[in-house]
């Protein structure tokens, strides 16, 4: 395995992304809070301002920032953290070499600790409670708060009128997002900022039903493949191309290092599932895990700054044999691992007996829950069965009782769900879990498709993105096959991307048509650099342009390789167009010239001739 | 430009896909009539039968066929077009040059002409009227219409039983297909089988709501890239991994000779849109478009045997102005020629004015219409607005009057549309046109991704399978961007393999989840090339497989690169499986038993025993 090189010269991608600028936004009245976002600049021939959007690849995008992943990033949060006086250093848990699977002599070659960890963590003075619902609760506006509303707003301001058009199946989407329209979402347990205390150098980002719908990229070594260079670079990778959150899942040895090394260069939440790294600790031996150990690693991953933690409370044990009688019993790692343990001790889960144990930790960083779906369906077959809504009903329980201490929560939620069974899905975590964000892994609509599970997934996320799903875990084409390289990890990130946008559409976002209509108006108009600029992936963009037409005159020429000059709809629809324009008249007027046909006769002759005389066949251009 | 080579050795592909044997089934109650299909045999240890599934691939994956491009592919149906006594053969239209666009010196290097064209085609005898609506709506079944009825039952009939799950917004799946429910479907407009009476090689498939859904790939040169072999090659590649009709959209030079290979060689039915050929015939001076220009090229390609003409005769003088409004104004070619002309000469379209003269030689040949929707929208702003639904009303009427004459109809459809305006546009199509079958492209549910809308097209293309569409036309990486090569043609077919399943299954097809399960339980039980097998891509899915796990021995490991074999959640489950068994308790018993906490605190501590006694750590075998 590839170590962290000893120099700073680990290969992450840095850079502006082609055709645009990052920039920080001073918040509306709060000018002391930058929020980070992009602008995409487009020809002056459009005479069109920038156009603004949701940037979550941090620093590395940005031209002036020095980037070290030596150093990890700036501590952004820390003062907005320290200055609130509820928080104590104190000294940390000691590593031990288990954290690092090294329960025997290590032969795996090890890796090259972070060196600059932090020794005096952060935590709740004795009594407080540091996270985000509790000061919303209490009225607090929070900067985060404040960072999250203006970057949620996408120039939403700057728009001068715009129809709201769409269905959003009860969400409460508002025109403007304020600080105080965050305080109360999160208040209301309806939406959630992931930001550990220990995790200073994350951008505030709200997971909820009424912001953007999110998605989240997961990484991770395994026992099998990967190293830690690797994975950094997938992390910043992923965020660049639009990751709103990572998870880290990494099994085998060095999770801990691993971590570090992430979290530290991390803007974005990072999500772990924590008991993988407990199972590491008792030799992968689910029957030997304990509440003590599992405890431990929460507190050794909350000191390190993650930022939601998965637990999968919701897996007891009367509903273990409930999963046996499905085609694919228990797909999640999480799920099959607590149900191994339940069935070989007989005892209900140890997390769920411990559930506020949980909380009190969960509260003391502001870690949030993402509440597991350890029985969530692996197969069509197996969608929206009694395991899984069994253990949702459970979960809705759980979140009630999080709620009662003031701690975050989201749902983690399918899998695998033909497409008329998602809706149900949402309906019931609605009604179940007291509209807490929900967080699903596509759905997969069809079995049938391994290597191309992006889409099949893709399909689901978006519809359940549409109905109100906040976040969108991204499935890459390797899902089911294998672990997904750095292509996958862009491919599978771009998907779910398109998949939210999708989903914002739908619902109405105020400001999420902004971005189509730029992009559809650079088109019509043949402003090929604008195009690609305006995409998801400008390089893929282009280089598919290029492979067909590759000369640098194509990326002016009023046509394109599909249909050629002659054919070119555009073209001729933009002519049709100034037609209209010169007739000086409004189409309705021109619809009843028409609808006579016998009076209309003389007149079609005469402006038959207009059309030529003003010169049918003339090239027109477009930016005239 | 490449010529088609002298030799036979043209670059098709050929040979089973892998896992899998062409076979022949004798249709129920009529052995005379032979219907392809594909069975995909799994390991002798999953005691399964193969699973059969729909085969678009004609010959060319048959391990019995004689390929031979150069000769074509056998005159499957030409018997039973002959045999019914009422066609005829007569001297077809002599080949101008300007067929293949050669309106001045040939500059193209030309094509080589296919060598056995047929000299005298057939047409309908004076009176006749040999569309499969006319048979149909005489109560003839037709052989076509048992091929059909055969093949869209995916061996239902062997299912002992299964439990209808899904919902089909008002669509008439039955549980089995017989001949007669085609016929009917047929006679109601609701399905069409296109097959020109010149294309016997074609494979007898239906197109409607109330049967699979089906996929449509588009190849065809252009005036800037492109030459026949490699259309040949596409069609053929297109065809393997699953599209149910081809669209040869060429235009420039050699349409005429390019069609004909791609004609011959063709098993599933070919559409056009013959205006492409017509503007190249006047020099691409769409104003100088006649109406006997338009008939003869009717006529030339008729007699070639094209299945489904796509003629945009809903695109109404009237209408043109309202498309001015638009963000990206008309984008269908067609479209755009057509309101071109339209404005120029101040008329109403001539192909609207024409539109019985043109079904007089629809159903001469049994070509079906696809009704083109040359206004759809090409931009979300665009979606679902007047001029889009203006024209398809107008394509209603057009219905109408087609079905008078008995000729078949389907309708095209959009295009660019948001999630939540995709059921208005099947609700309207439904309710305009009269239930006859649609066919739509896409659609792409937001513009913010080019080099990803098979993707964000993909997703609209399952949603609207699922309400209705009958058939899928596909959309590749490089739409809006390039021209697509045979990579771009292989992930638009299997994306829309997909999105048409995903339909299926949600509609409740009764066979559909057969596949589903198949490679779910191949899943869990770790037969891995199974999993590859079932898949719509074999090679695909086992190359990313073995860029993770390269060695042989991995194809029968039961885990995988992702968690690695501690991490399994299907081992796991596995063993969690055998252990209820062994129990040999009902699920309810056991949660009963779980359910009391404190009477069985013992019980539950002697169950612990049992599981650790029955082998909690032993390896069982899956297939024991």
């Amino acid at each position: 395995m590839a170590d962290i090189p000893a120099k700073a010269e680990i290969g992450v991608t840095t850079g502006p992304i082609r055709g645009s600028k990052k920039i920080h936004v001073p918040a509306t009245g709060h000018p002391e809070v930058k929020v980070a976002m992009r602008e995409i600049y487009l020809e002056p021939s459009s005479g069109e301002a920038p156009v603004r959007v949701y940037d979550t690849s941090g620093p590395y995008t940005d031209s002036n920032a020095q980037i070290d992943i030596m150093a990890g990033l700036p501590a952004l949060r820390r003062e907005w953290i320290v200055g609130r006086g509820d928080v104590e250093e104190y000294q940390g848990r000691a590593l031990q070499p288990e954290d690092n699977g090294q329960l025997g002599p290590d032969r795996s070659g090890g890796v090259r600790p972070f060196p600059h960890v932090v020794q005096r963590p952060l935590r709740a003075k004795a009594g407080a409670n540091v996270s985000q619902m509790h000061y919303a609760r209490k009225g607090i506006i929070t900067p985060e708060m404040i960072y999250v509303a203006e970057r949620e707003n996408l120039g939403r301001a700057r728009l001068a009128e715009y129809v709201r058009d769409g269905e959003s199946f009860g969400a409460s989407i508002p025109d403007y997002v304020t600080p105080e329209f965050v305080r109360d979402e999160i208040a209301r347990g309806r939406a959630i900022i992931p930001n550990n205390i220990n995790h200073p150098e994350s951008e505030p980002m709200a997971i909820g039903r009424n912001f953007l719908v999110k998605i989240n990229a997961n990484i991770g070594n395994s026992a099998v493949a990967s190293d830690v260079a690797n994975e950094v670079d997938k992390m910043v990778w992923s965020i660049r191309w639009g990751a709103d959150t990572v998870m880290d899942l990494s099994t085998g040895r060095n999770i801990h290092d691993t971590r570090e090394w992430i979290i530290r260069n991390s803007p974005v939440p990072i999500g772990t599932v924590p008991i993988y790294q407990a199972l590491e600790k008792v030799g992968g031996i689910a029957e030997e895990l304990t509440w003590e150990i599992f405890r431990d690693t929460l507190i050794e991953q909350a000191e390190q700054g993650v930022d939601y933690f998965t637990i999968h409370a919701g897996v007891r044990l009367p509903y273990v044999p409930l999963a046996a009688k499905r085609v694919t019993g228990i797909v999640s790692r999480g799920g099959s691992i607590m149900a191994k343990w339940c069935l070989a001790h007989h005892k209900e889960s140890f997390l769920y007996e411990h559930f506020d144990d949980i909380t009190e930790i969960m509260k003391a960083y502001d870690i949030a829950y993402s509440l597991g779906d350890g029985l969530r369906p692996g197969s069509i077959a197996d969608a929206n069965d009694e395991a899984q809504f069994a253990e949702l009903y459970t979960l809705g329980e759980l979140t009630k009782r999080a709620w009662e201490q003031d701690v975050q929560v989201m749902i983690e939620g399918p899998g695998h769900v033909p497409m008329h069974k998602i809706k149900e899905n949402m309906d019931k975590q609605l009604e179940a879990c007291g509209e807490a964000p929900f967080y699903t892994l596509g759905p997969l609509t069809t079995d049938i498709a391994p290597g191309y599970d992006h889409i099949t997934s893709g399909i689901g996320a978006a519809m359940i993105g549409w109905y109100g799903t906040a976040m969108l875990c991204y499935v890459t084409p390797k899902e089911h096959l294998g672990l997904p390289d750095r292509d996958d990890v862009k491919v599978g990130v771009v998907t779910y991307k398109l998949a939210a946008h999708a989903a914002d559409l739908a619902k109405g976002h105020p400001a999420a048509k902004v971005r189509d209509d730029a992009l559809s108006r650079a088109r019509f108009e043949f402003r090929w650099r604008d195009q690609f600029n305006l995409s998801l992936d400008p390089d893929t963009a282009e280089r598919y342009h290029d492979q067909t037409l590759p000369a640098e005159g194509a990326k002016t020429a009023h046509f394109c390789s599909m249909c050629g000059p002659k054919f070119c709809s555009m073209k001729i629809s933009q002519e049709v167009r100034e037609f209209a324009a010169k007739q000086n008249q409004p189409a309705d007027a021109f619809i009843a010239a028409s609808g006579n046909e016998q009076d209309a006769e003389a007149g079609m002759a005469a402006m038959s001739e207009q059309f030529k005389e003003k010169g049918s066949e003339v090239y027109i251009p477009a930016a005239e």
